[in-house]
C-alpha cells in the first residue's frame, strides 16, 4: 500500500472514531455492553436441544442418560441467561449501574429463574404445536419431520422462548431471539404477540404477527398472512395501545391475507380465504372468501374472450 | 446461585425428564437415530462444490486436477449420504432394525449409487437454469453471477438434488434439505413437485410450490408465486392425492399470483399476471392479467379525485 | 463398498470431469478465480463491526481504544477487500490478466480507497436510517434495538456498503453482498438502486427493489411491497434501461403494494395503501388506497350474509 493510501486509511479511522464521539448509539451508551447476539443464539440452539434432544444433539440421550443431560444443560443455559439478562437490565437502567451489580444479577436469576419454572410447559405447548403441523398438512408424513424441519414450527418454538422473556420485561433478548427466527424462516413473530395451543403455520415466509396481536387455540396460518396495526403513522405515540387484531380458536387465514387494527375481531371457527384484506370484525363460524379482482384473459391474438368464471370455495 | 434456585433448576430437570418418557416423539423412537441435520448440509454443500468446482471451493479445480477432485469428493459423498439414508430408513422401519443392519445399509448404498448415476444429468439440468437466470434477467451481468448469488438459482439446485431422493422414497432427508434451502431464500419447493428443464424463478421470496405440483421446460416464476392446494382442511386424508397445479411449458408467472388446485393447468406459453388469483384451468397461449382493485385516490384535503385510469399490460 | 458401486461411481466422476471441460461455466472460465464468497461476507461483518462497534464486537471499543481499533480493522478489510476486488476485475477482464498483475491490483486499491472515503458518510448516513426505525415503529423500545434486531436495518447496511461498490463498477462483488443480506433477511435490494436518507422497512420480508429504482429521503417500506419492473420479457435487451420506479421524499408504501415501471413516478409526501398495483405515476401529496375487493361471506349453513362494509383508511 502506497503513502498516499496510509494517509487516506489514517485519516477514515479518525473521522470513523469522531463518529463514535457524536453519537452515543455506536460504541455503546456509558461505556455499557449490550447482550451478546451470538450467545443469545447458542440459549436458543441449548434450548431446543433441551426440549427436543432426539433431533438436535450430537450424541443420543436415552432414558437412562435423560435426567443427567437435563440437569447439566439446564444449568448451561441458566448460567448464560443471567450474564445476558443482567447486561440487558443494565444497559437499560437509567443509573450507572453494571451488569455485575448485585441487585442486577438477583434480578437477573429470578427471571432466568422463573423462565425455567415454565419451560416444561412450554414443551408440552410445543408437543401440541407439532401435532398441529402433522393434523393440517397432508404433505407431512410424520410428526417427527414437522419438529426437524418445519420453519412454522421453529419459529413457533423461538416465540414461546422469547415470550417468556418479554412477559418478564427483559429489554432487547426478546426481539433479538425473534428476529433470529424471522431471518431462518421469513416468520415475523413479535414476542409480545398471544399465542394459544395447537398454533400451525404453513409454509410461513411473510407471515407477519404484530406485538399486541391475540391469537386462540387451534389456529392455523398459512404464507404471507399479515396480522398488522391499521396504521403506524402515530409513530412512538402509539407504544402500548393495542393496535393488532385478535384471532378466535379454531381460525383459519389462508395465504397472503391481511387482518389489521386493534379492535378487529375474527370471531371463532371462522375461515378467511386466501388474499383477503379485513380491517373490520367478522362473527364467529363465518367463511369470508375474495371476490378476485376480474382477469382481462386475451389470446395470442390480442382479441379479449370470453372470461372464464371463477369460482372458487376455500 | 442460591439453594432455592438450585433446587427449582433441579426440579425442572426432573419434569423436562417426564415428558421425554411420556412422548415418544422428544428423544425419538425406540431410541432409533434420527439422521443429522449438519451433515445433511454438508452433503448439500459437497454436492454444489463436485458440481459448481469453480465457485465454491477454496482450492483451484483445474482440467488436471478434475478427475481426482471428483472422485474424492463422489467417496466422501457417498459415505456420508449412504450412513444418512441408512439413519432415515431405520428410523422410518416398523420392526426393530437399526442402521448398521445388513439390509438397511444395502438398500442405502443401492439408493446413493442411483442417486450418482443422476447426478451428471443433474448438473446439466442446472446449467441450463443457470442459462435461463441470465437470459431472462437485464440486471444480470453474466452466468456466472446466477450461480454465485442467485436464489432462485440455489433453490433450484437443492429441489433437484432432494428430488432425486424424494423418488427413492427416502423419508426425512428430502424434505430437510428443501427446508435448508427454504430457509436460506425463502422459497419453498416440496421435493415431490417435478419441474422441468431452464426453470428460472426471480428474487424468489416466498414462492411457494406444493408436493404435488408439475412444471414443464422454460418456465419462470416471479417472488411470492404460490402453486399450491385450494383446501389442505383435509389434512392427512388428502396425503397422495393432486392437490396442486400443473404448469405448461413456457409459462411466465408474473409476482405474488396464485394458482391452486390439482386440476387447474395452465396451458402452454400462457403468461399470467401479477397478482391473480387462479383457482380453474387457463388455455394455451392465453394472457391473463388482473383489472387491479379500484384505488380510491384523494389529495391533501381531502377530496376525491378523478380516478387515473390504471391499464397496463404484463 | 462392493465393486460394482466402486465403478459406478467411477463412472460418474468421469462424467462429471467431462462436463467440466464441456462448459467454461463449471471450473471457472480460462483457470480464473472467482472471488470469495466466505471473504465477501467477512467484508461484511467486519465493516459493521467498525461502523457499530458497540453492537458487534466480542471486546468492547472504548472512547480511549477507538482510534487503535478503527485504524487496525480498516487496514484489515482493505487489505481483504483489495485482494477480492483484484479477483472480482481479472474475472470479467477480457484479456488473460490475473488478479497479481500490478494494473489490477493498483485499481483495486484505489476503488477501495475511495469506498473508505465514504464510509464516515455512510456510517452517519445509517444513524438516520436507525432514527427513522425507532420513529417510524410503535414495537421498537430504542435505537439501539434498530441497529440490533431489525432485518431492514441490516439489508439497508448492506445495500448502503454494496452500492458505493456497484458505482464503482466491480463486478459480482456488490451482487453477492446484497444477495447475503437477501438471503439473511428476506429483503432483496439491487446493489444498483439509488435511496435517500432516513430510510425505513418495517417487516422487511419479501420486499424487491430494482436496480434502476430511485428514492428519495424519509421513505418507508413496509413488508412484500415490490418496486419492479412492468415486463422483463425483453432480458437482456434492457440492460441498462430505466425499469423500476421513482419514489418522491417522505412517500410511505404499505405491505404488499407493487409500483412498477421505470416511468413511473409516486410524487412526495403520497401514501400508498397495502395491496395497490400501481403501473402510471400518482401527483405528490396524494393518498392511495385499493378499494378492496368485494368479500363473499357466509355463515355456518351456507347462506349469503349481507356484506359488512369494508371501508378502510391507511
Amino acid at each position: 500500500m502506497n503513502h498516499d493510501f496510509n494517509e487516506l486509511l489514517h485519516d477514515v479511522a479518525k473521522q470513523i472514531s469522531n463518529n463514535y464521539m457524536e453519537s452515543d448509539l455506536l460504541i455503546g451508551k456509558n461505556n455499557k455492553s449490550l447482550p451478546t447476539r451470538t450467545t443469545i443464539i447458542e440459549i436458543l440452539e441449548d434450548t431446543r436441544r433441551l426440549l427436543f434432544p432426539g433431533y438436535f444433539c450430537k450424541d443420543q440421550v436415552t432414558a437412562a442418560s435423560a435426567s443427567y443431560f437435563t440437569g447439566q444443560l439446564i444449568a448451561t443455559i441458566h448460567q448464560k441467561l443471567v450474564k445476558q439478562i443482567a447486561l440487558a437490565l443494565a444497559y437499560s437502567h437509567p443509573d450507572n449501574v453494571t451488569s455485575s451489580d448485585k441487585d442486577i444479577i438477583d434480578k437477573a436469576e429470578q427471571i432466568s429463574c422463573e423462565f425455567f419454572k415454565e419451560l416444561p410447559k412450554v414443551q408440552q405447548m410445543l408437543l401440541l404445536d407439532a401435532q398441529a403441523g402433522y393434523d393440517g398438512d397432508p404433505a407431512a408424513s410424520n410428526r417427527e419431520q414437522i419438529i426437524f424441519s418445519y420453519p412454522g414450527f421453529y419459529a413457533t418454538f423461538v416465540y414461546r422462548i422469547a415470550h417468556e422473556l418479554y412477559k418478564a420485561d427483559v429489554p432487547f433478548i426478546p426481539r433479538m431471539m425473534t428476529e433470529h427466527a424471522h431471518s431462518k424462516t421469513g416468520i415475523d413473530i413479535n414476542a409480545g404477540a398471544t399465542i394459544g395451543k395447537y398454533f400451525f403455520m404453513d409454509h410461513g415466509t411473510g407471515i407477519v404477527v404484530g406485538e399486541t396481536t391475540i391469537i386462540g387455540d387451534y389456529v392455523k396460518l398459512y404464507q404471507g398472512v399479515t396480522l398488522g396495526a391499521l396504521s403506524t403513522r402515530g409513530g412512538q405515540h402509539l407504544a402500548g395501545v393495542k393496535r393488532h387484531p385478535t384471532i378466535g380458536n379454531r381460525v383459519t387465514i389462508y395465504s397472503n391475507a391481511t387482518v389489521l387494527g386493534g379492535e378487529t375481531v375474527i370471531g371463532e371457527d371462522s375461515v378467511i380465504g386466501g388474499g383477503a384484506f379485513i380491517t373490520s370484525s367478522i362473527s364467529p363460524k363465518t367463511r369470508v372468501s375474495v371476490t378476485p379482482p376480474e382477469l382481462a384473459i386475451k389470446n395470442d391474438s390480442g382479441a379479449e374472450l370470453s372470461a372464464t368464471e371463477y369460482i372458487y370455495e376455500i
